[in-house]
């Protein structure tokens, strides 16, 4: 019998408990649930086998009885939580798993949990995660074909369907809104091109996207992620010439997003006075100069550059209600929380609403000719309506596959790993096949 | 005897260390020096009276015994290193005083430097300093007559002669340049305005600037300090309705300046690769697309999207050599200190250059009938060439007359404080009179 411990039962384990609870039987798992929400826990987990514990994170007890119960904990918590999980399962020689990022401080258990023989399997969702799966399995395949890669580019969206494509961002919330509201800050943008470094600061970012096109789902535009640089080492491309990370929305959205960054009102620095009894109108008013016989709109135009004829990005601001007079009812709140505040309002996913998962590579590279070939891999995930979400599968599934892998003792390496290895991608690839997540290939020479 | 101590002998401690070794005799003071550089001392020491002390900042034992061994020590260290000096103060009982802005740290001290009998006096150079003395002499004027003060508005400028203009920036460095390259950065531009309160965040700050204009001096422009809004309190005018507080430069000089901010140029967070063998062209390219076509300028006017025709901008970016082939010679430097030292290898003063601080103050009162007035009060103080600066003369004054106050012991408050009573702020502008530091004061209805 193989205890596995899931830490966290948000929306995005869905697909985790399910495939979990599925196997449970045949693989001799039997799998724990906890959260400090009672009602999370009983509208994900669906078996009668599978136990559930509300769990306080800070009742650093419970956390380490749990841990130590247990073979394998899946911590689904906000990333700067992982750390005292990962300190039990050490101390208890448990496997871990987690849709987050690497951090230097998890990095840095990396001997220990060598010498322990244990596995702590980060970056296994989406992006991080199925990106690296696929960027993998590709990258790999070219080189021992005696490729010489010259420039990768990868790009992820959490999108919504066409079919939910109702208003004129072609956006809604599909992911915790407050890192959309966020993203892009914190630092400047690198990533190297055609050899040359390049820096983008966050208020030039989402004027600095490429078009890509994906076959029967149109156009796409993606603005740079934080660090592009750092993948240059993990994925082998030490000297690539161009390496390049993304994330994509419709066309059209960043250079509208781009008037919020301009404004400041992304900003999560300070908080905003007597922000509740702002309305809509005041909130963008704020950041724009003061003139009592101007309207906000005018100054906006006149601030921003907007021209008269501009029509589609003032529709997007309209569309926002960002000019109403409907009050925030926020208090103490930051720029950036009035501003998620608001778009929940209009942003949110309807009931008959499906999402969508784009996610695209672009190699280029040497072959044994000297020929210069381009080659794309792409997939496209549609959710269902509801909570069965293209976000919730291609997050949770990956991770479910991990936790399966590390159980049975297929993961070869010891310590804080990248699902970036062979023996990972392709079992992990072809059993995600099963569930409509696939790959295409298209190549140009 | 009372005992200064002065720690830090940098340039703008020239005037401070004259003015106390020409009254020690008649007032029966004994000034030591210290600083980590012998030539410093050496260079402003003109008494043979004076005590001259090499001193490591990191040697405790060393600071200690030189503090308890002085009745007053004047601090011109960076602003971080005043708290070591400071809790040595407290625990011998010696007065203490800087140029620096207050802490909040440096706040917590106030009960125990109360308790002590002991004054701590901040925030006494030019800006803060100066502005503060002014400021207030001019609003306390107003309010014992009756008046209610409506707007208050504040701008200091560290600039250049008229007659050492001779660049079209119409600036140079007169200041640590690496605090102009960073200025505004760290959080967004707090203000009121007609009662509205308003946020500029920096990549907006030097597009949103105002014209002033000083009589025999011209115009000016000022762009936004980072918190106006604390200095509500500081002068009594909780309920003013706008309280703005700014730096001046020439017009044309944000404008040209903001190019840089835009481009991400002043950034100070990150390292460029391989900086020591950038060309300054190199530099301005890492912030461009990639082109291999497009030169750096088109693609720069492109991006910045500046006009063909605006002559007078680009002149000022090739007036920089910001497009040479010149190399940087700069290792492991971030984008800020590229740029730093880019701009002193144009921007430093000659021989024969003089310096110019110009500080404006603007008072919107209501008169007892009612009536709306306007109040201006400005200083022009022009520096001679060499380190007789008006920059050294307007810091290193207020502190000497600070000390001075403090030893004759007319201050009347104890604990951390700024110079904004009238008991300090009368004999320390009239002392200044006689060096030709005065305010003109202009009103109209």
């Amino acid at each position: 019998m193989k205890k596995i411990l899931l830490i966290g039962a948000g929306r995005s384990t869905l697909f985790l408990i399910e495939y979990i609870e599925q196997h449970a039987a045949a693989e001799n798992w039997e799998l724990t649930v906890a959260d400090r929400d009672q009602h999370m826990i009983d509208a994900h987990v669906k078996s009668d086998k599978t136990r559930k514990t509300l769990l306080d994170i800070s009742d650093s007890h419970h956390l380490e009885k749990l841990v130590s119960d247990h073979d394998l904990v899946v911590s689904m918590l906000p990333a700067h939580m992982h750390m005292s999980v990962a300190r039990y399962c050490l101390q208890y020689k448990k496997h871990l798993c987690t849709a987050s990022y690497l951090t230097d401080e998890m990095k840095a258990l990396d001997p220990e949990v060598k010498k322990a023989g244990l596995v702590f399997l980060n970056e296994m969702g989406l992006d991080p995660g199925l990106d690296h799966l696929s960027a993998m399995k590709l990258l790999d395949k070219l080189r021992e074909g005696g490729n010489h890669i010259l420039e990768f580019e990868s790009f992820t969206g959490g999108l919504i369907a066409p079919e939910s494509e109702d208003n004129p961002w072609k956006y809604k919330f599909t992911w915790n809104p407050r890192n959309v509201v966020l993203a892009g800050q914190g630092g400047a943008v690198k990533f190297i091109q055609n050899g040359m470094y390049k820096f983008i600061p966050y208020h030039k970012l989402f004027r600095r996207t490429e078009i890509i096109e994906i076959d029967k789902y149109g156009k796409f535009e993606g603005y740079a992620n934080r660090d592009s640089l750092k993948y240059r080492e993990t994925y082998g491309l030490q000297d690539v010439q161009t390496m390049y990370r993304g994330t994509l929305r419709r066309p059209g959205f960043c250079r509208a997003w781009d008037l919020f960054v301009q404004l400041g009102a992304t900003d999560d620095s300070y908080v905003l006075p007597d922000s509740e009894n702002m309305t809509h109108r005041d909130f963008i008013n704020t950041f724009l100069a003061y003139n009592i016989h101007d309207s906000v709109e005018i100054k906006l135009r006149q601030y921003l550059k907007i021209d008269q004829d501009d029509v589609d990005l003032w529709e997007k601001l309209e569309w926002l209600d960002v000019f109403t007079h409907e009050k925030v009812g926020l208090k103490d709140a930051t720029p950036a929380q009035v501003l998620e505040h608001i778009l929940k309002k209009k942003w949110s996913l309807k009931t008959e609403d499906k999402d969508m998962i784009v996610m695209w590579h672009k190699v280029v590279f040497e072959d044994q000719h000297k020929n210069t070939v381009h080659i794309n891999s792409s997939t496209v995930v549609k959710g269902e309506p509801g909570e069965r979400t293209a976000m919730a599968k291609t997050v949770g599934l990956p991770l479910a596959l991990g936790c399966r892998m590390i159980l049975e003792e297929k993961v070869k390496q010891t310590g804080t790993i990248l699902p970036i290895t062979k023996d990972i991608y392709t079992p992990v690839l072809a059993e995600l096949e099963k569930f409509n997540i696939r790959f295409t290939e298209t190549i140009t020479s």
